[in-house]
């Protein structure tokens, strides 16, 4: 998890603690981890903690990127055609999920997901930092961007609900391929197809938005 | 809540106790909610609330379903084209949660998607009921349904979290013509499109099960 090739200090300390923090999280959730844990298995102070990360909230949300890391992430998505860019939005979710990228990350996405407590956190930071980039370097229009992220993050969170929590079957059990072809289309129309205009726009077919 | 003319006797006690059953799952969720309380605001004995529901998860689904209405819910999926099922699916489910079919069943709902402990319910029987059923009429292969409803359930599912439980925006306050619009193609395609094949068929398009 220690990342760099830097020597021990300042940098040392602060990606410790990083460490320890990482696996905190996972082993107890955002609710049960301590900052005094966490300092004690870094072996630093819990001020220090303080001093690098000001706030659990803060230092959460550091450790969740540090283990997803996002620009590798996000240039394994690239790495292929745009127009099955959707497909590998769903099997990179589905394998970080399930551990593929890592105990450490699979354990805090499911933190940051599940625990109603970092909604917000969520909501502010994990998705800006991901999906709003990808979407941004996807090139579609920049006013859509927030929408589209906004509806690919309900088809990829509703996944999660329906495989992993609720374990609807059968496809809690249908293999991770199966799903990515299933789901990935869907992901792909919210990310470049055509959707239908908010505000100030006509809906792309008229009268459907007098339906309800 | 009481939908029946039925005098009172046996019926009128039973519908007594659900209607009583559906407001107290509603203000005080599955969990909070108690036989005593029930019976009590039914003016019945617990006794008989157990003679007729037999168990408090019992007394919750037939509540949920009593005030969901699930026949009527289909007749009104099925007044228009099967073409824009999928918005309607949407449309629905959202008024739904919104409260449109009443406070109650909006209630109900919310807590049956939301409470961990009842999540095995909603999968043994709320998804069966509504879903499934829906599914069936529309005259799928009957061996693809079970994965179709899940793949509804992945998209619905997501977008109460999204929109009423992360509250992300856009899609927190998008109007409920637009997410209709959007998301009621993902729907559709989950309910009458071409999906990948699972056990024993192959993939519409060869290689990609591999892709991961």
């Amino acid at each position: 998890m220690v990342r760099t090739g830097r020597r021990p200090g300042s940098a040392g300390t602060r990606a410790a603690i990083l460490t320890a923090a990482g696996e905190a999280f996972a082993a107890r959730g955002y609710g049960g981890a301590t900052i005094r844990q966490i300092a004690s298995a870094a072996a630093v102070d819990p001020a220090l903690v303080h001093h690098y990360f000001t706030t659990k909230d803060q230092l959460f949300l550091i450790a969740l990127r540090s283990a997803v890391d996002p620009e590798r992430l996000l240039s394994q998505l690239f790495a292929g055609e745009v127009e099955t860019l959707g497909e590998r939005m769903v099997a990179r979710f589905l394998a970080l999920w399930e551990g593929g990228a890592g105990a450490t990350a699979s354990a805090l996405l499911r933190t940051a997901v599940t625990g109603e407590r970092i909604a917000q956190l969520v909501r502010e930071v994990v998705f800006p930092t991901v999906v709003d980039e990808l979407v941004r370097r996807v090139g579609v229009d920049p006013a859509e961007a927030p929408l589209r992220t906004t509806l690919i993050a309900s088809q990829l969170s509703g996944l999660v609900t329906t495989r992993y929590v609720l374990e609807l079957q059968p496809m809690a059990s249908a293999p991770i391929e199966w799903v990515v072809a299933a789901v990935g289309p869907a992901v792909q129309r919210y990310l470049t197809g055509e959707l239908p205009g908010l505000v100030g726009k006509s809906p792309p077919d008229g009268g459907r938005a007098g339906m309800t």
